[in-house]
C-alpha cells in the first residue's frame, strides 16, 4: 500500500491481515499463518495458488507472490532456484534472475543473480535454455530477507486500494446500471465499507429493474467478504408521480435526484456514514452538465455528494465494469425510468426549480420514503 | 463522440470543428476544408500525418485515420488500396482488409475485402504477402461512405472525452503536484475550460513552489488551444501564519483547505464558473480522510467541489500525468508546505473546526486574498 505515515501504515496492515482471513475462511482455503513485516504480509499456507488468486481481489493488496520459503544460505537457494526452474522452463526458454535483499548477508544481490544463474544454466544444459536480462520467457526472483529467503516465479497484480474499513461507511446510490455500480466499488477499492441504497421507482420502471440492482449489489458484495450485505431498497414511484403530475415536465430529472439525495443523506445520518457516492459523470447524461450538477449539489446539505466518474469516459467505465463483474449484469434488459422527459433541463436554473419545491411537500416524501424503506439483505 | 441526443450531438461536432481549427491554425498545419458527415468530421490536408497527429490530443476526438480519398467506384478503391499496400507491405507481411460501408452502391462490404484482397495478393506476389485476418501485421482499411471511399492503414486513437467548451467554465485548485493537475485535466477532458487557481504559500514554500505551478498550468493549456491561459496567483501566506498563530496545530491543513475553498467559490463567481475541482482522493493524505472530506465539503456553499480523483491509486494518477506531460514539472523539486504539522487530524470534529474559525476574521481573510489576485497569462 502507497501510504505515507508509518502509524497509519500499520493500522492499515492490521486491518488487511483481517480482511485476508476472512476471504480466506470464506474461500475454505486453509493457511497455517500470517505474518506482517516490513511493509509485507506473508501467508503460509500448502495452497500458494489458490490463495494468491483469491488474494488478488482484496482491497489495498498491490500484488501477490506465490513463493517457496527457504532459509537465507546460498546453498539452498540454490537448491530451491533449481528445482523451481527445472519445473517450468521448457527447452529452449529464456529467462532472468531477480534478486531483491534486506538484512545482512554474506553474498550481495549480484551475486545471488549470478550464481543462480549459473546454476540453472548447467543443470538445465540439455534443455538449452539461455539468459535473456530484457525480455525473458520466465523470471526466477529471490528476496531476501534476513535469515529467510522467498524463491518465486510470478507475481499476480493486485487490485490495489486501501484495506475495506480504513475508511468510514459511505452511502452509495445504487440504480443498478453501469456507472452508479462502478461508482461504488471506487469507493470501495478506497477503503469505504458500502451502504448501496437502491431507489424503486415502480411504475417508472419495474420489478426487473430492482432485480438488476439487487444483483449487482451482491456483485459489489462479493468484493467485500466479511462486512455487511445490506442494501436500503426505498419506494420512490410516488414521489416521481408527484413530480409528474405538479412540477415543469423538464425538471422531472432534477427535481427527481435532488430527492434521491435527501433521501441518501438520511440513510447516511441512520447509518452513521460520512458520504455519498453517485455514479454522475461530467456532461454523461443531459441532466449531468456542470451547470446540473450545482444545482443539484445544493440539495444536500451536510453530506458531500462524491462523483468518482466525473472525468470518465463512457468506455473507461465501462471497461472498469467488466473488471469488477457488474457489467454483464447492468445491460441486462431493465425498464429505463418512464417519466424522465425527452429533452430534460441541461441549464436549469436554481430559482425555478427551488420554487417547484415550493409547491410540493418535499419533506413528507422524503419522510414517508424513508419510511417506508426495506433494508434487504442479500 | 458518445453523445446521445441528436441536437447535442449535432452542437458538439460544431464545436469540436471550430477547436479542431484552432488546433491545427496553431500548429500552422494548413487544411483546404472540414466537413461535418453523419458524426464524422473530415478534413482535407495535403498533410493528413502532421493533421492526425495534432488531433490525437483534442478532447472529443475518440480517434484519428489519415486516409486516401477516392471515388466509391470499385475500380478506383482497387488503385488506391493497391498503391498504398504496395508502399507499405515488406516481403513475408501479414494483412487484413477491412471494409465499412454506408450508402447504395452496387457491391457488398464483402465483396470489397475480397476483391481488394485478391488484388494486392497478385499486384504483390513477388513479396510473398499473406492475408491473415485474426492478427494481420497490416490492416487496410475502406470506409465507403455514399459516393466517397476512404482508405488508409492506420487509425490513431483520440484523447477521447467532449469538445472543450461544451460544458461551462470550472475553477482548478492547481498546486502544481502531481494529483491537482491530473483533475484538473480530467475536468477539461469532459469538456470545461478550466481557471487555474494557485494559492501561494510563501513563506512556507518558495518561488519553486509557484513557478512548478505556472509550469503545470502552461502545460495544461497546451491542451487548450484557442481558449484563455490565465491563472489567479492569490497569496495566501498571510493567512497560514494567522492559522499556525492561533488555531490548534492538528487542524491547521483542513482550515487551510476550507479557505482555499471559500477563495476559490469567490474566483468562481466573478469567472463565471460552475464548479470548483480539486485533486483530493480518498484517503490519500491524511486530511482527505472520507471525514475530513466531509468537514472540508462544509465551507463551500455555492460550489460544488469536484473530485474526480477520488477513486484514483496513486499510480493510476501518476501514469495518467505522464500522459498528460504534467509528471515530469510535477515531481521537479518544490518546497512542500513547512506549515503542515506532523500529524494532521484525519478525524476532524466540524465543532472544533466552526469553533476555531470563529476566532478569526475568516471572512476579511478571504477577502484580502481575493483583491490580492494577481492573474497571470501563461
Amino acid at each position: 500500500m502507497g501510504v505515507k505515515g508509518k502509524w497509519t501504515r500499520i493500522a492499515y496492515e492490521k486491518l488487511l491481515m483481517r480482511n485476508i482471513k476472512r476471504v480466506l475462511n470464506h474461500h475454505v482455503v486453509s493457511y497455517e499463518k500470517l505474518i506482517r513485516k516490513r511493509g509485507r504480509i506473508y501467508i503460509k499456507t500448502e495452497y500458494p495458488e489458490e490463495t494468491a488468486s483469491k488474494l488478488t481481489s482484496v482491497f489495498g493488496i498491490s500484488s501477490v507472490s506465490p513463493a517457496v520459503q527457504t532459509s537465507s544460505k546460498m546453498k539452498e537457494i540454490l537448491l530451491v532456484t533449481v528445482k523451481l526452474a527445472d519445473a517450468v522452463l521448457e527447452k529452449g526458454s529464456s529467462f532472468a534472475v531477480r534478486c531483491h535483499r534486506v538484512g545482512k548477508q554474506l553474498y550481495t544481490s549480484m551475486e545471488v543473480c549470478r550464481d543462480v544463474g549459473e546454476q540453472v544454466l548447467k543443470k538445465l544444459v540439455d534443455r538449452n535454455v539461455r539468459v535473456d536480462l530484457t525480455n525473458p520467457q520466465h523470471t526466477i526472483s529471490v528476496e531476501v530477507r534476513e535469515d529467510h529467503a522467498y524463491v518465486f516465479l510470478e507475481t499476480l497484480h493486485g487490485v490495489g486500494g486501501f484495506p475495506l474499513g480504513s475508511q468510514p461507511k459511505i452511502v452509495g446510490l445504487l440504480s443498478g446500471g453501469v456507472d452508479s455500480s462502478v461508482a461504488c466499488w471506487l469507493t470501495m477499492k478506497r477503503g469505504c465499507p458500502l451502504i448501496p441504497l437502491y431507489l424503486d421507482n415502480v411504475p417508472f420502471t419495474n420489478e426487473h429493474t430492482t432485480a438488476r440492482a439487487l444483483d449487482v449489489a451482491k456483485k459489489l458484495f462479493s468484493w467485500s467478504i466479511g462486512f455487511p450485505r445490506k442494501i436500503y431498497v426505498v419506494p420512490h414511484g410516488k414521489n416521481l408521480q408527484v413530480l409528474v403530475d405538479k412540477s415543469p415536465k423538464k425538471l422531472t430529472c432534477i427535481l427527481c435526484k435532488r430527492i434521491m439525495y435527501r433521501i441518501s443523506e438520511r440513510v447516511a445520518e441512520i447509518e452513521k456514514a460520512e458520504g455519498v457516492v453517485t455514479g454522475e459523470a461530467i456532461g454523461e447524461q443531459a441532466s449531468q452538465t456542470l451547470h446540473n450538477l450545482r444545482v443539484l449539489n445544493e440539495a444536500a446539505v451536510n453530506h458531500p455528494i462524491h462523483r468518482p466518474l466525473l472525468g470518465f469516459d463512457k468506455e473507461e467505465t465501462e471497461e472498469l465494469a467488466r473488471k469488477i463483474g457488474t457489467f454483464q449484469i447492468s445491460i441486462q434488459k431493465a425498464k429505463s425510468c418512464s417519466a424522465a422527459p425527452k429533452r430534460p433541463a441541461t441549464k436549469a436554473k436554481l430559482e425555478a426549480v427551488k420554487q417547484a419545491e415550493r409547491k410540493l411537500d418535499i419533506e413528507k416524501m422524503v419522510d414517508e420514503s424513508v419510511k417506508a424503506a426495506e433494508i434487504l439483505t442479500v
